[in-house]
């Protein structure tokens, strides 16, 4: 049993950390620490919780308690900076939702993010955890950048292909669609339900920071095709749907393909290869990545859905501090029926 | 002064062209056949047009008056095919808003939509119908094709580049999203609020009917890259979106791309060139396509959206009927106050 | 052909106002002034108005022209105070779409608004504009105080029944629910899609300021009866639905009760009575009201729809606009086809 | 450990009876029974349970084993009472999620559901399951009819103002809204995304059958006003929201009647008293009813909002269920942290 401090956990993603936790059997107890709400009750941050959490005050950030044993750092770009630092100093375990340490390169901080990094030493010590692709770092790691919401819906799709057919591609073409809750819980007036009910927009075009993490870790397994992402706005709360578009230059088999998927795989409860397209409200509220892929001529198009705050956000960290600790990774996050 | 008939005017789209006709000052009157409804009233139909439109009673198909002088044919696959022979011989000028006469080759219905067409050598004498495309052919032609929702939306995005840069590009993927209007009004489970609420999926993926008709009309204008196109249903009524990325041989400056679009768009009141992404509910309830372009690097990207009821289907419609007769062809669709 | 000035125009009823003018035949010109826009151009407000105004660069309201005919005023609470004594004193015809000078006592504002009236003696010379229900005192007035959107859906559905009826009545609860538009265009958390989509909530529970608007309204057509009134905040953008409970001393029939209906609005164009409850989105888009009456037992149920934009703000100002210069009522908000 | 039988849980209610058994420790096992499904697989009916619960073939009700110790049977108007006399019979515990046994008399079913109730012996054995009120023949029932999803939330909202002040009502006005998943599975047109997206409207309006079922239980606990019901249909999937206004004699503190309410619900895990009205997306997948009241001068409004699949179907089943064998009534449908 351990105890978790989560840094952050007030917006959409927190919740899920703590429904999580609730239902985790190896946390024995938890701390939340905020800058804003630091004083605030969590019930009054998370009312739909009563009944559900015991509740607790939530914790300045400025006196942050190095006590506990595993740390959650949901904070906004640029914030998690200040904190991580000092946790592994300390040799406590670290997982960062954000996106202060996805990418490799103090470079492209600049360029994408537009910032100094200025842990830059740290980028090459984190594993980037992408749980469900069999990855023995993730274990033994102490620091673990978890994947961006976009990032893991296509990586997931592409891996096995790219994997496998990486010279048989002319291009890639991922556009994908979000829900809000995405852009997090500030008031902003393009967020308001008055703008976006039964609107949809492209956004941030061939400038989204997700980019350079997907090309990032795609080039790691192989890709040397030209590769395009684009972002889209959903009048709806939760999800992500990504539909990728590859250009062969020959024909590949579907069902060939399809082996390879399952085979990749085959130890990978969170993702279901389907039949057909996925529907998004098949994840929604689940830490399940979907799948389905379908080849015609020289077009394969895969499509692929997640939950955002969960797969995407605090499933997908939960999945990673069980593997870090070596439980279940299914553990608060999953309950089957055992037979 | 003329006289319309409408056959098959109860769905979606009936709707649109009725309220269009209200505000057309070039039409004296009309009346709507029938298949099911006939008999009806069409304020039993359509209770929102009760004190805007006068009602009257929805005659029967299967006694088709010939004596209007023109007519809208808005019919399911394979039904238009039973009526249009017949309008045409009698010197009738028709506008189909169905499939059944889009494609050019008899080989692509059989393949595409199932079914053998009995009218084949009349492909060859419609028009395809795309209003905003500099096409002297519609203004005089006795029969149009009116193109597809998705269609649409694809060739208005990606005419102009094709036109100037087809050597450079390399692929070309889209990725559509509808609303459910797109799918009619038929009591369907899986379109149901309560399967669709939150929802997206990608649908009939590498089989779409639309798919020909694209690469049909785009191969005429010059496209010899491969080319793809994805389907998927919103949780939302009305519009459509698509995204098409662009991957090219080599760099081309957004600014000059922006430049052939404006031009070619010069004098296309109903498509709106747009500095940043287009949003969906900047076309819905109207007759426009907003589109934009982005290019970065060796990508374009071009979104570009409209109203899958207006622009794709009654309201280019409506357009075409006005070029046919050498109207304004703002008539019915567009009211700008004159200064 | 007049001059229209809009003060405060670049909220959701602005858009409205806008759209209207431009239909209006009898508007020659009009131009917008506000506080936080001034300096912006209209079409940056309203993007999806490109190609349909004319666009105009916004004014500051310090700066307001006293040269147009008439104005529109359009301002958060407490503000088109500072504006309309002056411009009646010009002798200025006004119409004011805010709240400030609805109520008829300066006791109810400090009560219920929460601030002190510096311009008391105005309160009784605006005429109540309720439009749609037979009131000579609008033609002449030259200051009008526009209803609030659940006023008029309620006052609609009720006057008939209270001036026929208020001797037989125990008692009224009206339950109203509005889109999230209502609540204006300013960026707050709680009005996010994240936080509405696929929610509810009743909100001002026994203190919303519609409350003694309603009350004083119906109390000079004869209510006697306790009243109740209910707001709540619908996931959808558009649009107002109450329903209107009144439990009888004695049981009344539903088709005498009808009958008073369809004769206290056989002049009334934009009120719709119906057979069936009505449905929202027959009447979005539209300046209608929709209104059913159902009565069994000693039971009436009245329900009444409209477009909180439009006939709850924008249309109801165009159509008593329309009145108090002696127009059509219907111009530039219905254009019915003659015969 | 029991073995459970399911009888028609193909539709929106099954789904959420399935998860709450896979959660359920004290089940340990359980087949599906239906008409038109018999024969497939259950993941082909709900694929989104894909890795969750062990795949089975649904079983024809024609073929219906009584060797499972408990039955749920969730079939359409009617049906219900052609298998549970039976199961009763053979001294098998049921519960009906239906409503073919809520109602005490057979004369309510002719004028209330149309048909002739071929059990009426039956009505008086059954016991009306509202869970969250304190009633001990639960515990010993054989037969429970679980309560509609209207009826829960208004009862629970309306039992403890009764019980305490009944006499000082004039009158109750109920309005409810509710998802589209209340009108089942379905394939109608009124239900298509299409029709509902955006619109809200009366419906039943005097007539829903959930009347009879609430004004004979509020009697029960002794109600003697007037009380009247409407229901709506919202543009969402998921939950009901019921706003009943009481119109009362005297002025009754708001601070006392809260009291009265905490007092009621001290024991029960499932009601949460709420300060401020409630969301219905704090109660959407769960089996909370959350309340609040406020009461200002001589009007009392009270809100209750609950999930109409769980709390209002499914999960006050299941809660029936462990209340009749004994066990912890929060088995399987919630899980709180221990301390």
């Amino acid at each position: 049993m351990i105890s978790v401090g989560i840094i952050g956990g007030t917006g959409y993603t927190g919740k899920y950390l703590l429904e999580f936790i609730k239902e985790h059997e190896m946390i024995a107890d938890y701390a939340v620490y905020a800058n804003k709400s630091a004083g605030s009750k969590l019930l009054d941050i998370f009312p739909e919780l009563l009944g559900v959490i015991e509740d607790q005050t939530i914790q300045s950030v400025s006196e942050l308690s190095y006590n506990h044993d595993f740390y959650f750092v949901s904070l906004p770009h640029g914030e998690s900076l200040k904190y991580i630092p000092t946790l592994l100093d300390k040799g406590i375990k670290v997982i960062d939702l954000g996106g202060d340490f996805r990418l490799d390169s103090k470079e492209l901080y600049n360029e994408w993010y537009g910032f100094d990094h200025t842990s830059a030493n740290l980028l090459s010590q984190k594993v980037y955890g992408l749980a469900d692709v069999e990855n023995t770092l993730i274990s033994n790691s102490k620091f673990i950048a978890n994947p961006g919401c976009y990032p893991t819906s296509i990586q997931l799709a592409l891996i096995p292909f790219i994997k496998n057919y990486t010279d048989s591609i002319i291009s890639i073409s991922s556009a994908s669609y979000s829900g809000s809750s995405g852009a997090g819980k500030s008031a902003k007036t393009e967020l308001l339900l008055s703008e976006l009910d039964g609107n949809i927009k492209a956004y941030n075009v061939n400038k989204h920071r997700h980019q350079p993490e997907i090309e990032q870790e795609l080039t790691k397994v192989g890709m040397k095709s030209p590769f395009a992402f684009t972002t889209h706005l959903l009048p709806i709360a939760r999800g992500i749907y990504s539909t990728s578009t590859i250009h062969l230059k020959s024909v590949i088999a579907e069902d060939e393909i399809k082996e390879k998927y399952l085979s990749e795989y085959a130890n990978s409860i969170f993702v279901r290869m389907r039949n057909v397209p996925p529907e998004l409200k098949w994840v929604v509220n689940t830490n399940f990545c979907d799948i389905n892929i379908s080849a015609k001529n020289k077009t394969a198009v895969i499509t692929s859905t997640l939950d955002n705050l969960i797969k995407g956000a605090s499933g997908q960290a939960i999945q990673n501090m069980n593997k870090m600790f070596g439980w279940n990774e299914t553990l608060g996050i999953l309950k089957q029926k055992e037979n």
